[in-house]
C-alpha cells in the first residue's frame, strides 16, 4: 500500500501512523489504492499496462479469454476474467474496439460506480455523439465514464517519453472521477488537460482525426502559386516562342531551367508571405487605433501560418540551390559569364563576371539566413529561446534574409529589366513580376519603421486605446 | 518544514493545522523532512546538490575533507564530515566512485536503516553482480540500497530540461524506499521509471555503456551495402575496362564519379529497405489469418531499424546530390547532354536535353520528400503529431519518395538499359540491378493495396483472425 | 472541493472521511481550495487563466472595466471587479505592466496578507532594485510577493508543451508562498527552479532580456576570423595582382571564388577551434596534475562555445559546398581538371583528375560527418543519448571529421605549396595558412593518445591528484 500511496496525491487519503508504524490509521478508500483495471488484451490493453506497470502502479487486465498466452504481458500483472478484474479495482479503463461496446452492456452492474476510462477513437469524423457520450448515456449510465487517453498511441505508450511529454485531454461530467483519471494520466508522465464536461469529447475525439490542420493554408498555397507560376514560366517563355517561330526547344528545358526558375520565384514570393500578414496587421492596428479590433478570419488563418510557410519557402529555396548548382554552365546562364572566343561560330565563355559571382553568394547567403530561421523553429529548439531572442532571429534575420533574397532576384533579372522583347504578350519577365511583391514589403516596412508610426504602434501593442472602451464588433 | 512539505506526496506525513498554525501537530517522521544527504563532494556530487538546491530541496554534503574550498558548491549547502551528514537526513546519495565503495564499511552503522541510493555506473559490461547488489549484499546490507540516477550525468544535472525530462530508472527491493526516491527524481524534474527489485539493477547499470544499438543494425547494412556495391561498380566498369584494354583512366575517376554511381544505388536501396519490410510483414499477415503470430527475430530487428535505415538514406542522398552537382557537366554526363560542335575532332555539348532535365527534377524532388521524412522523424516534431498524420508522411510521402527516387534511377539508366556492351561478365549495369528492389516493392505495394486483399490486411490488424485462438508458437 | 483537492499535494491540508464521506472534516484552509485571482484582463492574464483552466483549476479575473466584452476568456471564468476578484482567492496573479504597479497601492488592504504573483518584466536591464522588490517594498508591503512566470509569454502559454516543458525560476522571502507558487507551475506544466529570497529577482528578471548570451564568443570569433580572412584572401591574390600588374580581373572575382575560399578557411578554422580548447584543458590538467584547478575565464568560455563553434562551422562549410558545386568548372579551378586539346589559343579540358576527385570525395565526406554532429547536437537527440554515445559521436566523429577535413584543405592546395611565386609579399598561400592550426590540433592529439599521456589523464579525470589537497588558487 505504501508504493500505491506514493502515487497518490494525498488529501482523499488519511493515514495517520505513530513512527514505528503501529498507531491508529483512518484510511479513505481511495481508487488509487486499487490496481488499474483493464478491460482487453489486445495491443493497446497491454501497451497501457507496460506504461502503468514502469509508472510503478499495479494493473489487472480483464480478459474474455484468460487462459490464453499473449506475448508483451509484462511481468506482475495478472490477467483474469472481466468480472474478476473488475471486482479489483476502482478504475477501470476501456481498451477494447468501439464495436464491441454494445457487449459491455453485459457488464454494467460490475461497472456501477466504478470510474470507466473510454480510449477509443472514431474511424471517421460525424455528427453522432462521442463515444464517450453513447457508452455513458446507453451502454454504463451507472458508471462515471472519463474520456481520456485517445490521443496517446500504443506506440507511444510503450516509446517512453521521447520529444517531451504529450497533452492528454481528459474530460467527464464527474469532477472527482476526471481528478482521478487527470491525476493517473500525469503519473503516466503526460500532461493532462482539463477539457470539462464529457460533450467536449466530440472535441476530443476529433483531434486523432486530424490531418495536418495546422498545413492546410500554407500547402494550398504554396501548391496554388507553383500552379500560377509555372503556368507563367511556360507562357511567358517557351510557349510564347513555340506560338511566334515553331520553336520547341524551351519546352523540353522546362523540367530543369524552366521549373528552376519557377522554385526560386515560389521561394521568394513564400519568404514574402510570412512577413506579409505581420505588416497588414500593424496597418490595421495604426488604422483602428487599439490592438484589441479581432483580425478577421483570412488575416488570423495567414499569421498562424507564418512557420509553415517559412519552413516551405526552406524547403524551396534548397530545391532551387540544387537545381542551379547542377544547373550552373554558360550554356544555361550564359548572361552570367564573360565571353570567350568565338571558335567556328560557337561563342564560348570563362570565368562568371562579377554580376554572376553576386548572385551565387546573395544567394548563398539568403539560403544560410533562411536555413538559421528554419533550425529556430524546431519546437524545442524554440523552447530554449526567450521571448526576445525568438522575435530577434524570426524578424530581424528573417527581413535581413527577405532583403538578401530580393537582392539575389534584382542581381538575376537586372540584365533583363529593360530589354523590351522580354515583355511578351503584355507581361512583364517573371523575376520583374516577382520582386515587386518583397519590394513593396520592404518599403512598407522601413515606412513603419519612421519613428512616428512605429512609437505609436509601440504604444498601441502596450495596450493603449486612441478610442478608449470602443466596443470591439 | 512548509516548502519540505510541499514537495512530498503527502499521505505519509500528516499536519493537523488550524488556519492560523498554532493547533496541535501530529508529525509522522518522514524522509523528505530532513535533507537529502550527500556523500561525496566530487563533481558528481556538487552537481546533484546543484540540482536539489533548484528544485527547492535542502541539502547536506558529506566529505572526508569538509574544510577544503571547492569551487561550485551552491550557497546554503552545509558541507561536514560523512557521519555528521548522515546523521541529519534519511536519503543518502552515494556519490562516491565504485573503487570506492569498500571504505564505505566504515559508515555501516551510520547508514543503519537509511535509504542509500547507489548512483554509480560499471566501467564495462560484466557478469559479476550489479554494483548496488555489491553495495546492498557485501557493505551496507543494513541499509535500504535503491539504485538509480546512474543514466543522469553531472553535465545533465546542470544543464536543466533541453530536450525533455529523462527517464530515471529506478529500482530496490524495499517498495518505500523505492518510492521515496521516485518522488525524489520525479521533484527534480525526471520521468522515473520503476524497474522493481535490486535484481533490475544489471539492465539498469548496463544502460549507460549501451553504444547506439538502435544504430547497429542499419549501420552494418549500410557498410555492407557500401562495399559490395564499391566493389560492384568498381568491377563492372574500371576493372573491366582495364583487363580488357588496359585502360586506367575510369579508375582514377572512381574517387568522384564512380563513388557518386555507389552513392546513388545506395540511397535508392536503403529506402527500399526502409519500406520491404512492412511488406514482408503485410505478407505473412495475411499468410498466418492473423496479427497475433509473432514475427521472427530478424523482422523485427529490420521493422524496428526502419527510422535509422531512413536517415541514413537521407544522408547518402544527400552527398549524392552534392557530388552530382559538382560533377554535372558534358564531360561527366555526356549522354544528358545535347551534341553541339565538333570542333578539330572533339565534341562539344550545348544544353541538357529533356532526359537530363528530368533526371535533375526527379532527383531534387525525390531528395525534397526524403528531407521531408527526416525532419518529421526528430522525437520533438514526432511528439507534436497524431498517429494518423505520422502514417500519413511516413507512409504515403514515403512511398511517394521511393517511388521518384526509382524513377530518377530510371530515367538514368534507361538509355544504357538496351547497350548490351554494358552487362559485362554477365552481370547487369548497375543502375539495372539497382532499380530491381524497389520496381519489385512498388508492384508488391500494388498488390496489397487491391481491395481484396487490403480489406482482409485491415480486418487483421483490427484484431480478427482466421483461426481463432491459435495458440502462437 | 475535491477537484481541487487533486491538484494540492496534500500536506497542507487534512481531509478526514469515512468511506461515506459524511465522518468529520478538519481542514485547513490552503490557498489552493480557492480559485487563482488574476488581476488584469490583457493579454497575459487572459491566456494565463486560459492554462489554469486547462489544468483543472478554477480562475477569477479582477478587471478595472469588468462589463467589457474580451475575446479569448474562457468560460467558466468569472470576471469581475479587483477588489472582488482579490476576496474570493488566496493567491493573486498581478498581470498588469509595470507602469501601473503604482496603481496597485489603492489595493494595498485587499491584498493584505495574500500571495501576490509578479509575473512583469522589465524593459531594459538597469541597476535599480527589480520590479518584485518594488512592489514588494513599496506599493504592497503587507502581501507575500512571489516573483515568477516572467520568462512565460503569453505565446507559450497558449501553445502548450511543444518542445518539453520550461524552466521557471520562482523567489520569494516566504518559503511557503514560494512553495505554493511552485506547486502551482508544477501544475501547469511548467518545470519550478527555487530561486531562493526575492533579491534574486533581480536575476530572473535580467533572464527574458538576455539575447543569445551563449552565441556571443562564437559569433564575435567568427566575424573576427571572417574579416581576417577575407582581407588575407583579398590582399594575397587580388589586390597583389592590382599592385604588381593592374590587373582587376580578379578583384571582380572575389565574391564568387575568393568568397569560396574565404567559406572554405572559414569552416575548417571553426571546426579546429571546437577542439583546441579541449587539448589546451587537457595539456593543462596534466601540467597541474589535478583536475580541480580551475580554468581561466577564457578558456572556460572557450569551452563553453563549443557546440556553437561547431554549428556554425556546419553552416559555412554548407555554404562552401553550395558555392563549390556551383562554381565547379575548369574555368575556375583548372588545377583540378585534366588538360584537353588547345583550339585557336584556348585550353579545353576534360574531366577532372583523380585529385579533383579526391577533392570531393573528402569534402563531401567531411560534410557528412559534420551535418550528424550538428543533428546529435540538437537538444532532443541530445537528450535521447547517453553520455557514452555523446562522447563517441563528438569526440571520435568530430576528430574524424577534422581529419577529414584537414586532408580536403591538403589536397586542394598542395599543388600550390611548392610554387613560390603564391608566396607574396611575404605570406603563405591561403590553403598553407589554413591547415597549420588543425595539423597542429591533429599532432598534439596523437600525442595525448600515447598509452603514458592518456593513463595519466585518465587518472587525472578520475579525481587523482599529484600534489593531494592543494588549495586551488
Amino acid at each position: 500500500m505504501a508504493a500505491n500511496g506514493k502515487m497518490s496525491t494525498g488529501n482523499e487519503m488519511v493515514v495517520l501512523k505513530t513512527s514505528e508504524g503501529d498507531g491508529p490509521q483512518y484510511v479513505k478508500d481511495s481508487p488509487r489504492d486499487h490496481p488499474i483495471v483493464i478491460i482487453g488484451a489486445g495491443d493497446y490493453g497491454r501497451s497501457f499496462a507496460g506504461r502503468l506497470v514502469k509508472t510503478g502502479i499495479r494493473v489487472v487486465i480483464g480478459s474474455r479469454d484468460p487462459e490464453r498466452r499473449r506475448p508483451n504481458v509484462p511481468e506482475d500483472v495478472v490477467v483474469t476474467s472481466h468480472s474478476d478484474a473488475i471486482s479489483r479495482g476502482k478504475i477501470v479503463v476501456l481498451a477494447v474496439p468501439r464495436d464491441a461496446y454494445s457487449d459491455m452492456a453485459e457488464l454494467r452492474s460490475d461497472l456501477t460506480g466504478k470510474i470507466v476510462v473510454d480510449v477509443s477513437n472514431k474511424e471517421r469524423l460525424d455528427t453522432e455523439k462521442s463515444n464517450a457520450e453513447y457508452l455513458s448515456e446507453d451502454i454504463l449510465d451507472k458508471s462515471l465514464v472519463v474520456k481520456g487517453f485517445n490521443v496517446v498511441s500504443a506506440w507511444s505508450l510503450e516509446s517512453g517519453l521521447a520529444g517531451g511529454s504529450k497533452e492528454v485531454p481528459i474530460c467527464s461530467d464527474d469532477k472527482e472521477a476526471r481528478g482521478e483519471v487527470i491525476q493517473l494520466a500525469k503519473d503516466m508522465g503526460f500532461f493532462p488537460m482539463d477539457y470539462g464536461c464529457l460533450r467536449a469529447a466530440r472535441d476530443v475525439e476529433a483531434i486523432p482525426l486530424r490531418l495536418l490542420p495546422g498545413w492546410r493554408f500554407a500547402t494550398k498555397l504554396m501548391f496554388g502559386l507553383l500552379a500560377f507560376m509555372s503556368i507563367y514560366v511556360l507562357f511567358q517563355g517557351p510557349l510564347y516562342k513555340y506560338v511566334k517561330s515553331g520553336v520547341t526547344k524551351d519546352i523540353q528545358h522546362f523540367p530543369g531551367k524552366g521549373f528552376n526558375r519557377v522554385l526560386a520565384m515560389l521561394a521568394l514570393t513564400l519568404l514574402a508571405l510570412v512577413y506579409f500578414p505581420g505588416i497588414i496587421a500593424a496597418f490595421r492596428q495604426l488604422a483602428y487605433g487599439t490592438k484589441y479590433q479581432r483580425f478577421p478570419i483570412w488575416l488570423d488563418t495567414w499569421l498562424k501560418s507564418r512557420k509553415q510557410l517559412g519552413l516551405l519557402a526552406l524547403l524551396v529555396a534548397s530545391l532551387h540551390a540544387i537545381f542551379s548548382a547542377c544547373l550552373m554552365s554558360p550554356e544555361y546562364y550564359y548572361h552570367m559569364y564573360e565571353k570567350g572566343p568565338v571558335i567556328e561560330g560557337r561563342q564560348f565563355y570563362g570565368m562568371m563576371f562579377w554580376r554572376g559571382e553576386l548572385l551565387i553568394f546573395t544567394g548563398g547567403l539568403a539560403l544560410a539566413l533562411m536555413s538559421v530561421l528554419g533550425v529556430t523553429s524546431t519546437p524545442s529548439v524554440q523552447n530554449a529561446m526567450n521571448w526576445r531572442e525568438f522575435v530577434f532571429v524570426q524578424s530581424k534575420l528573417g527581413f535581413a534574409c527577405l532583403f538578401v533574397g530580393t537582392a539575389h532576384c534584382i542581381v538575376y533579372g537586372s540584365t533583363g529589366f529593360n530589354k523590351m522583347y522580354l515583355y511578351v504578350w503584355y507581361t512583364p519577365p517573371p523575376a520583374l513580376l516577382v520582386m515587386l511583391l518583397p519590394c513593396l514589403l520592404i518599403l512598407l516596412k522601413l515606412f513603419l519603421l519612421s519613428p512616428c508610426l512605429n512609437s505609436r504602434l509601440m504604444q498601441i501593442r502596450r495596450g493603449w486605446e486612441s478610442k478608449p472602451k470602443a466596443t470591439p464588433v
